[in-house]
């Protein structure tokens, strides 16, 4: 036991390191879990990369990401059902049981928030059963309020609650993200009616002031959230799965990454878990 | 009747005018409404800004503004309550009804949102009878969570009811920024719960990409804000005052001043009316 058994490396906190890179240096570590991203696993090849992760015995927490659902036309959306079919059949593949839905912002030329809202509630009930048939569950990722245009219609864990609960299927949750949802004064309440819906948890930080929007992220304990906190009620939620560090940040981006890895390793333990 | 009839606008929108310029632009525009910012008055006399606009028969919507009210220390709070006090005082003197909070962010070292919270509170219970007395109502503005940390705690209109609910006070209220909480899935409902607690009602938009935190705010027309469904929804809940044109924006405060109150006639007009 080193403490790090939770700890999961979501591979955008490193992107100079391909799939191969990442998880040997995981491996290497210790660290148990890792978290792919279809781009990264495009690119090594999706049967390497499965066969890479079982030789190497790293779990793999989730497969980042589906979602990106409202579009103009009927043409955009069916598109964007069939990309996510193939990303639920790579999470198989890849052998995790996690898929993390970005649902989506509004569709080009488009203000009109509850219908794209109704769009993401579409798709994800069409998709159910293809996941569970698969053993996919599909995480919807609250994002902060900042990307609601762009990224995702859905920017509350109460909002992402509400539609779990209304398609009420064993195979839809949520991942929280420290990162989108530590400004919101009902975080506490919302965590404990997730429950057994918790799918994810990924820890990062905000940063004063926020050098920006995108990949402007922290690394815990830079920036003002009270991660320990938001762990503990994540895990009275009833939450004992993996803990992904995930860090968009141009900064650590540019930096050695062996040196990233060490540094994510001793903030989890000081300031997570 | 030009339309105009509720149109303000708030200094803050073109920076390059002191009180005087903005004064007299309005005034032979027809546009019967301004909001002030301190600074400014305070660049060009209290007195002097008040005699003005008593002689240029322009109303005074709102003066922004109060609040920064957290701080590590008692010494800390009483200076932001006393800076408030002589804020109510300025807002009397320039007879404007409406004091806008921007309630403040974490105090310094602090990752306590709770904390910081229950600060805002107590600073604007004990406000409350100073700003009864000199006839001037304090109106919280939730703003965007993107400014949790470093400008408000209060981050939705929701958040912002609850805490008029329980000072339970008829000075105190909200103001509403479009740009602030477009993104909320509660947006209407909140509105109609604010009832007569609308003391104010700002209008700008939301771009995409977005081009800066606090300053990439949009002229009306040019982002995903669907502002005319707004407006009638805080005219649904009684409102029936002035609307602020408040747009903080690199590119607008680097334009020709008359070209940019021009614009936002027109695209008042345009979107919003």
């Amino acid at each position: 036991m080193n403490g790090l058994e939770r700890l999961s490396l979501n591979q955008a906190t490193i992107r100079a390191w391909g799939v191969r890179e990442a998880v040997a240096a995981c491996a290497q570590r210790g660290i148990a879990w890792i978290s792919l991203w279809r781009d990264k696993v495009n690119e090594y090849g999706l049967e390497r990369s499965a066969a890479l992760l079982r030789s190497s015995g790293l779990r793999i927490s989730s497969l980042c990401r589906g979602g990106f659902f409202p579009a103009p036309t009927e043409a955009g959306r069916k598109l964007a059902l069939d990309d996510n079919r193939r990303a639920i059949d790579e999470a198989a593949t890849l052998g995790t049981d996690t898929l993390v839905l970005v649902c989506g912002g509004l569709p080009a030329g488009s203000r009109d928030l509850s219908g794209a809202r109704q769009m993401v509630e579409a798709a994800i009930a069409e998709l159910l059963p293809y996941a569970a048939e698969r053993g996919v569950r599909l995480a919807i990722e609250p994002l902060h309020p900042m990307f609601a245009a762009d990224r995702s219609v859905i920017t509350s864990l109460a909002q992402a609650n509400e539609l779990a609960e209304r398609l009420a299927a064993d195979m839809v949750g949520v991942t929280i993200d420290a990162y989108h949802i530590w400004w919101d004064p009902a975080v506490y309440r919302e965590i404990s009616r997730c429950g057994s819906r918790i799918f994810g948890f990924h820890v990062n930080d905000w940063l004063v002031p926020t050098p920006d929007i995108l990949a402007g992220r922290g690394m815990m304990g830079d920036g003002v959230i009270e991660l320990r906190r938001l762990r503990q009620a994540v895990d009275g939620a009833g939450y004992r799965g993996p803990i992904e560090v995930e860090i968009f940040n141009h900064e650590l981006w540019a930096r050695n990454p062996d040196e990233v890895l060490e540094l994510v390793m001793e903030r989890y333990l000081r300031e997570v878990a």
